[in-house]
């Protein structure tokens, strides 16, 4: 018997199976319009790439902003309970967890069996989020997910506002002046570093820290929030599926 | 002998002239690339048109965020001394200020001599300045001077995001679902009223309230922030020149 676990974010909803013993399959898919469609033809998709009937299927478990629109999920988790119990379950030493979604940053803390003993969240404002990146990178004319890539050899630009509209005019500026894209992608990384920094220094941060959500993926952003906290962050390439791990393991052992 | 009051605001500058008894003459105009050429094009403007020469001016006093960049005036001071001054000259009884400008927004309170008694302001975050409506005329393509007019009749549509950012993504879907621009810009306007709730209402408001700074002109989110704050609000055609005014009169007490 298998259970799947999906998380519904506002840009990328991911899922995962897992056997009882390990996960066996991961796969993403822009959310889109319709997070239902979206999360059920992943699950579709999924369960054939795995040779996996639906029989063989205990349970969907449903997490991220989008679960309430899951009609077919067997059981709904907060996202802070899949990411606490999906970060125990890759490394059970991890005590924090930083994740930054496409709309929203939130930290977790977690003890030795998994529990949450505190989180913050901020989904109220842009800046810190995937969403000022994803901004800032049009207006470079570049990738999101090549920002790490640009900006890896220069020295950051400063940027002084935080907002996402008002950096947006500084950056707009800062192209005009004659800066070059690679030193502005740096300037905008830190300050999405300097934006976490912010949030998660309202915790105590405990080692071992674990970077995850679809940002930590810019190698060079986890180094600057990680010498701003003067602590080493760990990320792996599960770290986008934290919060469907850690769903279908609840899954499994209700 | 005159003084010259001048305000730099993000978006616009504003002049005033004080004989040391009236306010003779108030001009306004974009702040534009240069805010030390737009100040000096119009402080010109408005001595030409005043038939005052050069020789009659006594001091210039510069206020607003603009003023740092002004090599001719004699004096600076900043926007809240400007505001409390200027509000105070125009009507005593006048005991809080609500400033409402394109990139910031603040809150005043003044005894009644004038002197300022506690402030708060906001110049971090768009939401809630004249960036936002800014933002959202482009997205009605609509202008921002028409918003009230436009919003006049109808009923608010929700807006559940404050961030400039979310909301202009919000505002996308409500005119894809076929919402009209007149119950959209009537939210946005409740929007505005919301956050500028949110801040004034960490001071103890207190009669007599006056609505300053460019988006002061907008009649409905006047009336929507005066039923949130169940007081009355009052503003006269002078309300965008409150700071140019404080500045004129503080030159010549000086
Ligand atoms: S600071 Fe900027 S990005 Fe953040 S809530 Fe305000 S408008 Fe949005």
């Amino acid at each position: 018997m298998y259970t799947i676990g999906i998380d519904i974010g506002s840009v990328a909803t991911k899922v995962a199976i897992f056997d009882g013993k390990d996960i066996i399959a991961t796969d993403i898919t822009p959310t889109g319009w319709s997070p239902k469609d979206s999360a059920s033809l992943l699950i579709n998709k999924v369960l054939e790439s795995s040779k996996i009937s639906k029989e063989e299927v205990k349970s969907i478990t449903a997490t991220g902003y989008g679960r309430v629109s899951l009609p077919f999920a067997t059981k709904k988790v907060t996202e802070i309970t899949s990411h606490a119990k999906g970060a125990h379950f890759i490394d059970s030493s991890i005590r924090t967890i930083i994740d930054i979604g496409g709309q929203d940053s939130k930290v977790i803390k977690i003890d030795n069996n998994g529990n949450v003993v505190d989180f913050l969240m901020n989904d109220k404002c842009a800046a810190g989020t995937g969403r000022f990146l994803q901004v800032m990178s049009q207006i470079l004319e570049t990738d999101i997910s090549d920002l790490s890539t640009l900006a890896s050899e220069a020295e950051p630009e400063n940027i002084n506002s935080m907002c996402t509209v008002f950096a947006e005019s500084e950056v707009v500026s800062l192209i005009a002046s004659g800066k070059s894209k690679e030193s502005i992608a740096a300037g905008l990384l830190n300050s999405v570093a300097k934006k976490t920094y912010a949030l998660v220094s309202k915790v105590k941060v405990e080692d071992k820290v674990f970077f995850s959500g679809g940002v930590s993926k810019n190698y060079l952003l986890r180094k600057f929030l990680s010498e701003r906290l003067n602590i080493d962050i760990n990320s792996s390439d599960k770290s986008q599926f934290l919060g469907a791990i850690g769903a279908c393991i609840i899954g499994y052992e209700m």
